[in-house]
């Protein structure tokens, strides 16, 4: 799943043969997004993803959330399990037999791979230009190859991460038009620079956003940042008003500048998760401490948040969770 | 309606007389809420309203928008209209008969008066505390009043400004939050300052929210600034993904200095207005120019926002514009 003549093959594929069980191999937001939108068709899906949680890119206490989230709606979830073969059986013939550790062995009309993605960069290495990280064309942070008057952009390039202060792998569509429209401005003239990923990423699973943005406790300490995440769980809004859901909030601090590092935010699709951690991204973005996150005048009325939002919520348990473990 | 017991004594009326008809007067946050709250108990709602578009924190553009989505439940709304007297009729015995100018008589059961807030500073006042704006307590950023070891927050104090850097009268539950935190640790011995009200507001009408933060055009060229708005409709989310909205936007920014001066929102309850929001209040508390606001790193998936946010589409537009005008 990559083209978008993979996506119009697919529905092709279902409109003419009716397939009734679908594998997906990988847990990630594409697996699950072609999960959600395969029950709708109808079929019978499992995913089967080889690491111990699925959507990765969030803590797995968030993944079995999401996890749940799916069995909820019939798709069945299969963690820790390696694909070791897809091969076509002869009884009944022409259906597929996928196999893998912990002895997987399900039956399937198809099998759909989502497992990662590698930048396409075949023609530019071709003329010369240099390439990078999981082989990604290098580029300046105005977008600029290493071959004169070349500029290049997109999911084929280095991604410049703004926390972490250097280059990644991190192919998104928002990303690709940020800098696109800097190549753009840069080639006709303007000197303008890309200001960084920040690692925004939100996805619709059902009834359930996720959205994470910055880095999770984990890549904190990996870049050398000294972490320190809270979990906590309340209503999106308040509970005395209609319609109210459970929000987990998972908040990351540097311990000695306070600053903020990133957030993820889990809950129903109706009650604005992926513009909540669009706040933590624009505070990220002006590297904000965590604790300045209670001085922003942010909206409130009780169909829709709290006179503390969420987020500030989380703030001021960070504030005591980072003040107990320094006592 | 401004304390609890007022609300509770409506409901105890509702649920006591069954009255039928309902003339509201005030188009404000108060007014249109009540609106929405007594049709859904079933009443015929009248709003009265002496300016000329409901909801006046926001344009008058937007102001007709929530007009119309009032009229689409069945709530009749008169704007330019003076309440002069609320009289009981003897025929038939015990109604209300409410008249105003442009010939305005109309029967009521009951008649509800939500027109503008006035601060509650008589205890300071006994205790020669000073008072300011409109009768409110006086208060340093620190919440101390002018009497030592006495401090005051909430509805009962005048409000600092971020972007006005002055005073004003605005109570909020928000507002009343943080400033309640402040006066807290600074009666327990911490020096921090209330950072300023950006003047950030939501409002659920029906199914049609709307939120605003900082200053309009008007407010802004009257506290000096030179105002360029613009105004943009788009689509919440991608549209071929099922459920997007129409989103409208206005946003202000300051001629010279390019800073984000506000901006307004309105589409949808179930697609994010009031966070989005949020995200210009953020940037505002950052002081960010306009078009820093097309570099961060916002959250996208197809169902929930576009590569640019709608926000990011109007900073798009409004330098577009500034441009126009300065060429």
């Amino acid at each position: 799943m990559r083209w978008m003549n993979d996506c119009i093959g697919l529905d092709r594929y279902i409109a003419a043969t009716a397939p009734k069980q679908a594998v997906i191999v990988g847990g990630g937001y594409i697996g699950v997004e072609m999960a959600d939108a395969l029950i709708r068709r109808g079929l019978e899906v499992t995913i089967v993803e080889f690491k111990g949680s699925l959507l990765t890119t969030v803590d797995p206490s968030f993944g079995i959330l999401v996890e749940e989230e799916l069995e909820r709606h019939g798709v069945s979830v299969l963690t820790g399990v390696t694909i070791e073969s897809i091969e076509r059986s002869s009884e009944p013939l022409g259906r597929l037999i996928v196999t893998g550790s912990k002895g997987l062995r399900i039956p399937a009309d198809m099998v759909l791979v989502a497992a990662g993605v590698e930048p396409e960069s075949t023609l530019a290495r071709a003329s010369g230009i240099s390439s990078g990280i999981t082989g990604a064309i290098k580029v300046s942070r105005k977008m600029a190859t290493n071959s004169t008057d070349i500029y290049a952009a997109g999911d084929c390039v280095e991604t410049w991460h703004r926390l972490l202060g250097r280059y990644t792998y991190l192919p998104l569509g928002t990303t690709a038009h940020k800098q696109g429209r800097i190549a753009g401005e840069n080639v006709v003239g303007n000197r303008r620079e890309y200001m960084g990923t920040l690692g925004t990423q939100a996805v619709k699973v059902f009834d359930t956003v996720v959205a994470r943005t910055g880095l999770n406790d984990e890549e904190a300490a990996n870049a050398g940042f000294e972490p320190v995440t809270v979990a906590i769980e309340t209503w999106d809004h308040k509970v005395y008003y209609p319609g109210a859901y459970r929000m987990h909030i998972r908040l990351t601090g540097d311990r000695s500048s306070k600053r903020i590092l990133g957030a993820q935010l889990l809950s129903h699709r109706t009650v604005e998760v992926s513009k909540r951690i669009d706040i933590i991204a624009t505070a990220l973005y002006n590297e904000m401490e965590i604790d300045d996150l209670n001085d922003i005048d942010l909206s409130y009325t009780p169909p829709l948040s709290s006179p503390w939002d969420p987020v500030q919520l989380a703030a001021q348990e960070w504030r005591r969770a980072s003040r107990q473990q320094n006592s």
